[in-house]
Order: C-alpha cells, then sequence, then structure tokens
C-alpha cells in the first residue's frame, strides 16, 4: 500500500527551552508540513510513502529531503526548483501561556511558484494506491490551486483513492475572497473520497445552512459522493482538556472517547488524527476503534516535540491498553 | 510618558534543563532586577523607561547594558564604577521540587559600592515623569540606603509620581536591625505615592498593632500621604495555586478573581503585577480591570522563563478574553 | 557509618529536551545503578560510601569512576579490567506518553565478565559497616551471581549488616530460568538482614502462595530470618499520581501517606526510596517517620533529573513540612 | 555624531558546532545586515547610530528590533509593516572547506515590498549627520532602489553626509540587468562622498576602462565629485591568508600592511572594514592610521562569530600594538 | 549504478565542545561505519545505495535506520534482531592533542550475533551493481567472517563488482590469531576486484616479502586477480600535515598530489577516498584525476564533522579549482 | 605520597562556542583556581591530594565540592563558611583575538574574608607529605595573606616541602603596595623549598638588580635557601608560539625543548607546568626529562578546555614519543 502526498513543505524553527523568540538565539529546525506529518505516521504504521512537492535546489532543500527521508518518507518524487522554503517559528506554551507559531512568508517558496505545468502528476502517481492532498494549496498561489486540481481529477480518473484535508486558511493570500475560495473547494471536492475537515468549513466555507450535525454530513457526503468525512476537536471540562474524534459514514456518525491532554507541543494534532484514521481504514478495523486509534495517535503526538508523529502502532496499543496512566516502559 | 527605575542591576545563573547545579555545568546567564523587570514589562506596553544603577566598567558591565537595551530599556542614564554586579544562581522547580535561588555577595556590587555623592540624581531626573525606587537599596548598604533616600526625596520635590516598593530583604546585610531598617522606611514613606508590599510589611516591618485589613491600609496611606497600596499573593486550593491580586485606594480595598498558575519560573512575579499596575493607573482603566490585568501579566511570566516580562498589552488581553484556556496562536 | 555497594554501574543516555531518539542527536550522558543511586542519595545524607564494581580499565571507565566521585561515592575500591559498560537510552515522557528505556547489552560488560576470584571481597569489606547487594547481579551471568554471593556470605559472617534488593530481572539473561533463579535468590537470603522488594517478588519469584499481605511478610522474614522488609508502590487515584512505601518489622507493616508525584524522570525511584529507608533505620527513627522520609526522597528524585538523587536531609524536611507546596526557596 | 543607516535587516540562521546544515537541526539566530554590521562596529566606537528599515509587525520583527537594540543601535526610525524578513543560513568552515552562505527569498520581505512613498525620509534624518546606504538596495525591488535614491538625494540636499557601499549583487533579482544596474548607480553616486567598493566594481559593474589603478580611482571620483573611496582585499601568500585595505583620496592611494587571517566566521569583513575608515575619517586619524584599525578592526571581526562586529577602539589598539600575538587579556 | 555495502553499523557518542569525555556530560550521537561512510559518500555523488547489516529490533535499531536513511542509504535489505549495536566514543582533538577514540564491546552487537544462515545474500543481492565489504567483519565472530566470506563469494559468481577494504584490526576478538587472520583474508581475496588497503597490509598481514612498492603490488594483484588497488597515507612535512593517495593498476602507480590537512574531525578519511576511487572508476575517469578526487573528498570529510561524508561532486570540484583557498561560497 | 594545597577555589564561566560575552547567553561553569589546577594533574599522575580551602555553606558550595572530588581532589579538609565564591568570565580566542578573562570581585568570597584563626592548620597537615601555597593569597586580605604565612611557617617546621607559586597580582587589593607586597613575599620565603616564579617576579616583585639570569636565581635561592626554582615562558618565532621551561638548581639552569603551541584555552599553563615539575622531582627524574614533561603537560593543557589538567602519564609520553604529530588515538 503507497500513500501519496501532495503539498508544502516549510522549515519551523523552534525556540529552544521553552523560551520566546524575543529571549533566546538558540533554534531547534525541523522538516514540516500537512504532507510530511500525515506520511511520517503512516510510514511508522508501516506503509510505503512519498511525498510530491517542490524544494530549493539548494542545501536547504537537500537538508528537507534528508530529513524526510530520515521520517521514512521516500524523496525520488521530490522536484527541486527555486531557492526558498516557507518557514515559520514555534514558541512552546506552558499552562496559560499559548505555544504560538509566526509564519514567514510563503507565497515565494519553490512550492507557491511552481508552475502546474512543470509537473509530471502521471508519472508521479505510477504505482500510488491513496493520494492525500493538503487544501492548503488552494490558498497558496494560482499555479498551487491548479496543481491540486489536476492532481486531484488525475488521481481520481487512475481509481486512486483521494483523501482530501479542508485546512482553509483564507489569510495565507490577500487576493483570496470568500467566494473564490469557497468555489474552489466546490470544484475539487467531486474528486475526493475521504475528507477532514470539522462542522464549521461546511457552514462557514461552504455556506451550508443545516444545524443538525448529522443531517448536515449527510448533505454533504451526498452533495459531493463522500465516502469518509471525519474530524477532531479539542474540549475543556472543569479546567482539564480533551480530545476526541468523530467520522461519519453512510448516514452514521461515529465518536471516539474524549482523552485528556497533557500538551507538549500541539502543532499537528489533525495530522495525526488523520493518519490515524486513514490506518483504520485501510486495516478495515471497527469504526469507533479506528477513532480510538486516531485520537489516541494524536494524544500522543500532542506530547511530544515536533509535527511529525514517529509513533509505531504498538505505541498507540500500549497507550489504548493503559488508559495512559504508564509513566515508564522499559 | 518616561519611567525611570532606581535599582541594582544583577546576574542570573540559570542551570540549564530543569537540572539542579550540582549535576549540570550548562548556565544561561541573564540580565535581571526589580526595577529591570518592572520597566522591561513597561516598555514591552509602550512606554519610554530608563534605568538609574551603577554597572561595572568592564566587559560583565557592558553585556548587562547590552541586555537591558535588548529589553526595551534606555541604558543612558547608567553609570560604569567598580568591576562586580551581584549574581544568583536559579534552579528551575517541578511538582513539589521548589524553585530555588542562591545569592552570591551583593555589597561589594558596582551598585552597592557607589558613592552617593558621585550620583547626578537632577540630571538623571530629567525628562522623567515617574520615579520606582526598589527598597532593597534600604538593606544593602549605607551608600544605597542614602542614595534611595535623596532619589526619592528629590523626584517629591520635582512632582515626579514616587512608586516604591517595600520588597523587605533584612539579611542582606548582617548588619541591619528591625528598628534600622523601620526607621529608614519610615523616612522614605512621605516622599511615595505609589506602594507596592504586603499586609505583612506593615505590621511585621513598620509594627502597625491593626488586624482589619482595610483599617490598617487606610491607617497606613493616612500616615503618609500614599494615594495607592497595591499587592499580590498566592493561595492554594485543592492542591492547585492561584494568584490573586488587591489595590487599595481611597478608603476601598479592590481584588482580582484568583487566577490558576501553571509555573514555569517564579521570579520576578511581583514585578510583573507591578508593572501591570502602574499601567492600568497611567491608563486610567477601572480599578478591577487594573488588577485584572496585573494578575494576568504576572501569571503569563510565571508561565515563561526569566525574570523581566516581554508581554505586550494584546497578549494579556488575549488571556483574559480566553480565561487561559486557549493553547495555540497562529 | 561506612556504606558499601556492591553492583553493576551503568552509562546512561538522556536524549536532550524531551525528544525522542528518532528525533534528537543529543545526548545527556550520566553514570547510574542501583549502587551508585543509593550511595550518592547516602552520601548527600552525610554517610560514608563507597562502590564495589568493575570498570572498564579506558577512558570510559575513568569518565564513570570521575562520576561516581562527584556523586560523594569513595572510588578506591573499584576495579578496572576490560573494555566495556552496560549502557541504556532513556525517553523522558510527558503526560500520556511514558517514559521509555531501551538497554544495550549488559553481558558483555567489565562487570558481568569479572571473574569471582580476581575480587578481594575481604579487603574491599575492611572497614565497611553495610554492604548493599543489588540482585541484578544475580540474573546477569554466572560470575556475578558467584560474586553477589561469596560477598553476602562473607559479609554475614563478618556480622555486617546485608541489605539487598530484589530488583528481578529474568529477562537480562536468556540461560535464566525460573527455577534456577528461585534458587539463587534461596541461597542468597539467609545471609540479608534487610530487604528491598515486593509482594510480587515473593509470590513470583519466591512462589509463596500465601494471600494475606502481612502474614506473607511474616513467613517469609521467619523463613530467611530477615530483620526488615521493606517496598514502595505507585496508586492512580482520579488521573493522579501517588507513591507510597511500606515497612515490615517485627510482625507489623507500617505504612507512609501517599505523596503526590509530578514526575520529570522516574528512573532511580526505588533507589532513592531505599536510601531513605536505610537512613531512618541508621538514624533509629520511627518508623513511619522513615517511610514519610523515605517516600518523600523518591518524589523529590522523580521531579529531579537522572536516577542519582543528591538531596540533603534538609531539603527532604522542607519538602515535609510545606506538605510540598513551596515553589520557591530562598 | 549620530550615523543613520538604510537597508535590509536579514536573519542569519548560522548551523552549531561547525556542521553541515545537513547533519545537524541546532541554529544560532542573529540579526544582521550591511547596515546593521556597520552601526553595530560604530556604536561600540561610541557614536549614536540608528537604523531606518522596515521589519515585520510580528513576534519575528519585534525580536530583530530587540536584537538591534543589544547591538547598540536605536531603533525609533523602524517602520513595522509586512510580515517577513529575508534569511539565509550559514555554515561555518574549516580550512580548506569554506564557510558557505544560502540565501533565502529576499523580495518578499517587508523591506522589499515597502513603498518608497511610506517612508518619511525627511524625518527619519532629523538630527542626522553622516546617512549610510547600502547598494543592495538597488538590487533588490524597484520600491528598495527608488527609496535609497531618495534617500541620497534628500541627504546630499540636507548636507549630510552620505556613505555608500557598492555591495554588487545583480543576482537577487532576476529582471536586473547589467544595463539597468549600471545606470542606479550612475543615478545615485552624485549624492555620495565617501564610497567603499573594489577596482572591481568600477570596470565590471560601470565599464571603466582605465587599467591603472590609481588612475582609474582618479576618474572614477572625479565623475562623482567622491571626497573618498576605499576598501579591503584578500591575499594568499605560502598558504596563509591576509587583509589588507586601500584608501583613494585627492589623488592619492593609502594602504594599510597586510595583516593576516585566521577565521572563525568570514561574514561582515566588509562592514567591519568600513565602519573602522568611517571612525578614522571623522575622528581626523591619519589615512594609513584609518586602515590600519579599519584592517585590524576587521581582522578581528574574522576571528570572531557572527557578522556585527562589537570590539571598542581599546580592542583595536590592543591587536595593533601586539602586532596580533598576544593570546590573554586579564 | 546501485552499491550494496556489507558490514557494521555502529553508534558514535561525540563529547561535545572539543572537550574530554571526562570533563563533558553533552554527547552528539550519529550513525556511522565503514560502509555507512562510503555509501553516505556515494548517495551524494549520486548513486542509489543500500546497505546489508543487522540492527537491533528497538528503538536504538530504529534511530540508526533513520540516520541511514536521512544519509541517503536505502534501509529496506536491514534485518532487525537482537538488542545492541558497537559503539564507540570520540574526543575531537586540537593542535597537538590527538582525537581519541574508545570502543565499547563489538562482539555481543546484533551484527556480530547474527547467524549465517539467517541472511537472504541472493535477495540482498538483486538489483546491485556493486558489493562493498569491510574486512572488519573477518576480525569479529566467526559469524560475521562466514557472512563476509558468502557473500563475497555468491556476488563474484553472480558477476557483481567486489570491493573490499582490508581494514585489518586484529585486537578486536582476542581470538585471533596472525595465521588465522591471513588465511581469512586469502580465502576472500579470490573474489574481489577492487581493494582498498595499504603496502603494511600485504606486507604485515599477508606476509608478503617484496620491498619495491610496484613490484608488491604486481604480484599481489596476479596473485589475487585484483585489478584496482588503491590507499591514502598521511605525511608531515614541516610540522605541516598533507593527505595523498595511490591507485596500482595494470602494472602502474597513479599518485595524486599531496593536499594539506586542517583537521576537524579525522575519522572516516579512508572510507571518503574509497567512495571518491569508486566515482572514478565507475565514472571512467583518468586515474590521476580520480585520485585527485578522491583525495579531495577526503581533505573535505577531515575538515568536516563525523564519519561519513555528505559532499556532492560539485564541492569537490570547487575545492580543486580553487586549490583550496576558497573561504566563502554564496 | 599526598600532596595539599591551599588556595582560593573560584568559579569560571566559560562562554559558549568561542562567542564574545556581549554575544551569547550559554555558559559553561567550572571550579577552577591554582590549587585545583595541580591537585587535578597530580591526581591524574596517580598522587593523593586534597585542597585545604573556604568555600560557602549553600548549594554554590557543595557544587564546587563535588567538582573538585570529580577531578580527582579529596574534599575533606575543605571549610564551608559564608556564602560567595570569587569568579571570572572566560571568552576564548582565535588567532589575533586573545583570550579574554574578567574577574568578579574576589574580596568578599568565603576564602577572601575566612579569619585565620579558624583553620586548623596542624589537623589539616596531617598524613600530608607536600603542601603547595599560591601566592595570590598575599595578595588577596589580611586575612588570606596571615593564613598562607602560618601554614607555611607550620608545614616547614613541620618538615613537609612546601612549593610556593608566586602568582603576583597586586592589583586584587587596592590597598596593596609595591613595598608591603615584597614584604610579605619576603616574609614567607623562608619557609619555601620550591618556587615557580619568574625572572621578572624576582626583578619587578623583590627589587634584584643582578641582570644575569644565572647569578640571578644563584642569588635568590642563596638568600632564601630555595631548592628549586622553576618556570616557563612563551615565545613567538615566525608567526609561530612556543612554550619552554626552565629549572633552577644547584647552581645550574636546566631547559626544555621548546614546543609549539596550538591554544584551545591557555587559563592554567602554569598550573600544568608545576604539576608535572613536581612529578618529575617526586620521581627523580632527570631535570631536562621533567622539563620536557612538565612542558608537554602544560602543551597538551593549553589544546584542552578548561583550566584543570586531567591527562595521565601515558598521554604526556605518547605526546612526547610523537613529538605532537599523532592526530588519531584509537
Amino acid at each position: 500500500m503507497h500513500i501519496l502526498a501532495f503539498g508544502e513543505v516549510m522549515l519551523r524553527f523552534t525556540v529552544a527551552d521553552k523560551m520566546m523568540l524575543e529571549q533566546c538565539d538558540n533554534l531547534h529546525i525541523t522538516t514540516v508540513g500537512t504532507g510530511v506529518n500525515l506520511l511520517s505516521s503512516l510510514a511508522h504504521f508501516g506503509y510505503d510513502t512519498s511525498i510530491l512537492t517542490v524544494l530549493p535546489d539548494n542545501p536547504i532543500g537537500k537538508k528537507a529531503a534528508a530529513d524526510l527521508r530520515k521520517l521514512g518518507i521516500c524523496d525520488n518524487k521530490i522536484i527541486y526548483q527555486g531557492k526558498s522554503m516557507g518557514s515559520f517559528f514555534v514558541e512552546l506554551g506552558q499552562g496559560a501561556r499559548p505555544e504560538r507559531v509566526t509564519y514567514q512568508d510563503r507565497l515565494s517558496s519553490s512550492f507557491s511558484q511552481m508552475s502546474v505545468e512543470d509537473y509530471s502528476f502521471e508519472k508521479s502517481l505510477a504505482g500510488v494506491d491513496i493520494v492525500h492532498i493538503c487544501g492548503i494549496a488552494l490558498s497558496l498561489t494560482k499555479q498551487t490551486r491548479l496543481a491540486a486540481l489536476k492532481l486531484a481529477k488525475m488521481a481520481h480518473e487512475m481509481k486512486k483513492i483521494v483523501c482530501f484535508d479542508f485546512n482553509y486558511r483564507m489569510s495565507l493570500n490577500e487576493n483570496n475572497t470568500h467566494e473564490a475560495m469557497k468555489a474552489r473547494y466546490q470544484e475539487i471536492l467531486p474528486y475526493v473520497d475521504t475528507i477532514f475537515g470539522s462542522k464549521r468549513d461546511l457552514t462557514d466555507l461552504l455556506d451550508y445552512q443545516e444545524t443538525d450535525e448529522k443531517k448536515l454530513y449527510q448533505q454533504f457526503c451526498q452533495d459531493y459522493q463522500i465516502s469518509f468525512f471525519a474530524g477532531s476537536r479539542r474540549t475543556f471540562v472543569d479546567d482539564k482538556k480533551y480530545f476526541e474524534g468523530f467520522l461519519f459514514h453512510h448516514d452514521k456518525i461515529y465518536e471516539s472517547s474524549p482523552k485528556e491532554l497533557n500538551i507538549l507541543d500541539r502543532i499537528g494534532s489533525g495530522d495525526a488524527f488523520a493518519s490515524g484514521v486513514i490506518t483504520g481504514l485501510l486495516e478495515k478495523w471497527d469504526f469507533v476503534d479506528t477513532l480510538e486509534f486516531a485520537i489516541a495517535n494524536s494524544v500522543l503526538a500532542q506530547a511530544s516535540m515536533n509535527d511529525s508523529p514517529i509513533f509505531e502502532k504498538q505505541d498507540i496499543f500500549n497507550y489504548l491498553d493503559n488508559k495512559g496512566t504508564n509513566d515508564l516502559i522499559r
């Protein structure tokens, strides 16, 4: 089973020692992105993975590719062109002090500037079973938008399973408007089988009016012939934080139990959930088991440094078996 | 609005990685002090600030001045003389293991050894609206005591607002006695407008007998013509730690709600509170809003590394708006 | 009072910054082991300590000896021979993500390969009052097993107090069988006065059938003429973790109150408890006071980095006096 | 004497421990740029300095401003707008392995995107005696080019001394052509008094044909009414590296002696030289003494980490007095 | 062109900051070995590479595999079994203080304990063009020796090019004798095409008596039908260190010019040379050009941290074009 | 053979990564001092050593004692009193940029404030064969001066060998005058057997007029009945630095050959030389061999981090055997 992800790869600069950027000159660099995080987790669950992206043709791009290989992601579909990568700074949080993310420019990156004509999608799709497309491509540049659409369409026609993550960030390009964004999502959705998103994506972005959650998903999945619609959310009860997930399939909503969060580094929680869901679907697990697994993967990922989860299946099962009370493994 | 602080600047050596000093040879050095912490926070709230202190005339003093500038504090009133700075080691705590502070000698520092005659207070006060004096000067040497008194008096006569922080530490000089200390505080208080302290400062240091808190503050503020008396305290309820503040003004006590603490580094919590209160008073905010803001600033500061708060107003408002539940800012 | 410990000394490689091994190339190395941890704590309580072990005759062994001296352990009984030390990697945990320990080979170490004939036990025991033997020697190689037995017997005959820690790890040598392991423990126990272990050690390893805890300890202590049998355990109540200890002596079980855990680094919790118990027994404290002290030492140790506790008695008393609520010591 | 510099401020990411980017995830971040380096050095020589630049209005820009203040540069003329800074990675060299610099995109930065109309040059020039303009502005965007020209012209008309550094980097914008670049330099030069550049700048960029160095400089300085033309160069003799400088003034070339290099971090060597030359001219030192001082400043800077020199005059004099043989200062 | 290397993969612990092990607790871990180093360099020259080795089936082995992937080495022929890896400590040198390497046990590693029957050599050789075998396998255990021999024979029969590195280390197993070692090398040599070694390997290990270097290589290559015999050596002239290489082919010795060394980390110098030679032979370069390239690769590698070279061809050509005088690349 | 050293123990803060203090907040702390450095080296040569000093009775003093034990120095004669230690910052040098040392106050330290009456010198001298006194005690406070004198006298009377290091630093106390300093040295010298110093100590401090070096030493040794007078010096030839030593004994000057320096950290070079000389004298080596050994120890120490040498005899012999050309030890 080979999974290909399409999307932007970014450099993450984490300020050391829980300090704020203004306080500290020591950074830890990692190579991340929605596709990266998802594939890293899937690779550690035992799947073949590769990423379709554009990296700069210089030591920065080479470093990023080396990092991707280290995460278990095959780098042989990567295109080297241009000279920049998007980047962001992370200041870890503590208690009431939130983790803070500050982006540098993403529109001038090698990925954002890559012309859709320069991709060889057919070649990239050879040998691939599942394609994952990150919705951020719809918010960046015209080129990334065209590329995402073309890839989704081609993969759909080649009978690949197409997964799609809403990841709706209108502010990434100041030229984006609600109507334009909505139209782009409407254009890509017919080619998609499995979707990661939230209720708000349907109401705020796609302007659905239905307030009953189940009917809302029903209507949406029918409109675009979507097989699975899944998402995660965080809740707060008595000063404690919890994480939980749902999956809509064939007119039914499945839900995980909420699991307590003890956050070290929150970024990538949705990607960890998505890779867990994809794994459960591929392994044809019970849907609730799938959600339990996916939420557990995300809870562990949020208790770990960096975006990209590297847990193996057994790590997740251990957590589920111990209900999270185990504090030492020998 | 330009705020000048007078007081000792110290070097803080924090042991890395939450280790204890005996375990670890890696230290992180920062430049701190009551005045430094207060001004750092005020500078990040948008005020002009400068510090009046004495630093050694060598690379150590130059490093300290560079650090002060980085915090947003103007260094052009600093006097360079002598060759030492007071210093202390910090071992961060965890759970039931308390944070531990160990001081090195402070009496031989450039600040403690500076003769009162060598200051040019009049020149230092030019352009200044508010003067903050840290009470520790009353506990160090005869020279620091005389300097604090002379500055308070001159500022008062020049119609500057004078803020004063009790910061009572008798043990700093073995020659200090209760009676001598009490007399020094009684001598400086008539020149002061706004005071940071606690009930205990009034009863234990100044020997007030009144047990009703409101009457106590009333009596004290009347005795010395104090406009504002403010302080913070920590409480423990059901194994959880909270932080809260009060402000006495015109016969009335105002109080913040208690806010839960999740401590990364506790030092400087009072200074963060004081800078919040000063800000609220300058901005003429409602007194309870002022206390909420001040306590929030301190809660965030205690959830951050190092003594000197660097939060902007918006960071505090975000915290207050979210009641501390937000764990990611993009 | 001079305490000698016999056992393996290991290198511990801790992955930096709470990362997992696969994520991070920065390690922190420490020199540890049951005997090391115990003696480090006892040395910081004011006792003379020395360790009897075998270290490689190369820069690695010299480094380990330097580390032991730093912990306050006399190194003049150490034998230098061979060229390897056992080692393990530690990935610190967070919340539901457990701390993880991965061992490298321990059977080829200088300690495991040392021939029993090459020890000079009589000389090593000169001036010693108490001998502590770690049961892991019974699980490693034939040579370590014979050495532990010979030392226990000789110490017993020389009227030294012999302490023994079950520390039962059958998996350390694939040739170990339940019956062989049981026989080895049965052979050494008659020479022992004070034992650290758990109910499970008696039932699972020694095949005791008694289910009543008090009767079980009674029977065991009678069978082998054991004066003291002590142990610690962790409990979970309402998502919180607690640590507590017991001591069986003269037909009676004494128990500490449970103390809440806030774990930074869990390893060595049993050794911290054992050194606290030994201290209480040597100081002839009340048994419950002894357990309170021992559990407090372990709770602080688990809130600190590394295996080897370095708290002084006063640190423990401060914790007990404040019920763990103090969060700053100046 | 107040010196204002105009130009781009960048983030520099230095790979730790002399490793290459692909090998190491630990970075050290500093805030740099031609103007920054020059002003840092001049501030440490005792001059008032401020920078005119554009930084992003977010934690990245605030961090950069804090760093500039730390270097001794006044930040009150900085404009906060946009959300990106140019950045580059540095891999330190060793022996035959050269130091390597890799740039990320600079055209999308807050500085490059700032519209010339949004500057208030007149206000920025208030109180300024000398203006330094970095030629890189002529290579970035139309806006940076127009801003540099407008500033040069206005400063010239306001009788400020205008310094200019060729810093010719055509490759920074793919739309740059030789003819366009040449025209831009020809347009700005008439407003300039002191220039830092090389013979090659005159022949390759400005198409001068003269081969005799003295006549070349004569012709150039006459064409544009330049008072001072200075530059540095590196030479290799017997496997050793040397650094030396020249100054052309009033028909005469002055030269420093060559000084041996022992490089730790080469970047910023020209800026260190320029700040030394400016200092000598301001102090009206003998021209050869000025060059000796400037080259010494650069040699020390190249033996130090980071771009921005922080040596005081006395450090340079010590080096010159000892001919670089001193290896310990107490 | 796909190159497979067979051999031990080890963990290298480098003491930080040029300190000695006894002084410092911070280590940097890397995954190394003759095969690793060679393949890392070849992968960066553009070849497909994979390694045949045995890693422990635990987080240590997973970490090592991740590191190998990062270096560009395919990990899909790796066998996971056992639980240990060989390891060594490195203390970097400075001037007259040599770099120091201290090995931990290598005989108990997963690689050393792997039974020859458990390999699937035929499968491992599928798709492979060149096989590189490290001679250290002949010095470790009986199993590693048998595996190396079987692989060499099978590869030879399958018409693969077989490269072999003498890497003669008799001391690795105390049971090794000169005669036994000699016999093992004599047994494997008939299957080998290209050899890396030194004159001393032929005289001291294989007992050749010939003193004329050319005749010696002639005789050796004839005896075993060796196509290429190459090696490197270091020389000292006037307190400077140089590195140079030779290649013997068809009765002729080719030599590189000596290149000056400026060492940061010496380990792996022979592997960097070997990968350069293999590249030149594969590219059918002139033999002297090949040696120049190979020595340059090694000189750069010795000026870099860690064992495994990561230079691209262009980096080597830059060095050769500049004769090592370039000290900055932008 | 047991050697006791008397003198101040200091904290050294080394700025990380060859940066300057103003540039960097990461420090590495070590515990040093003339006595510490000397004993560390002698302990690593196999001698029993202990230090007589005063450390603060707090976590700082405990950390220092732990560090001393790690260096191999017995801590059981240390007195804990007061609360400060002298300290200094070190910025490492590179090429022409000298290493820079900046002291903090030393007169308020526990050692400087210790009253001579509070020492128990007789008890401290029990079991000691050799006493080393650092001359800095004569420059600090009246108490340190009296203590040094009393100890020298008592050791002399008890027939211990007394070594003394001039270490003349008049500037340490502003009350010091040339005449007072001279008188103090004249007072202690009659009790001394072996002296470390320089020609300049005799001419500048003791006002000897003799210009012939041999006659000068002859006169001095005769005046005070000194057995051995030894010293080291650094020379510069052709841009290279060398280190060499001399020993005067019985009317004859012995000299080492000069050895090239490649400095990583220069501090402690004289102490490394002194420990080498003491070793040679104790071992009754040939005087030139002794000097060669002592200079080699110092050359290696200067090529290492930190003040305190930790080389074993074999390390020195390896260096001497290889004439410093060896660059790898396995």
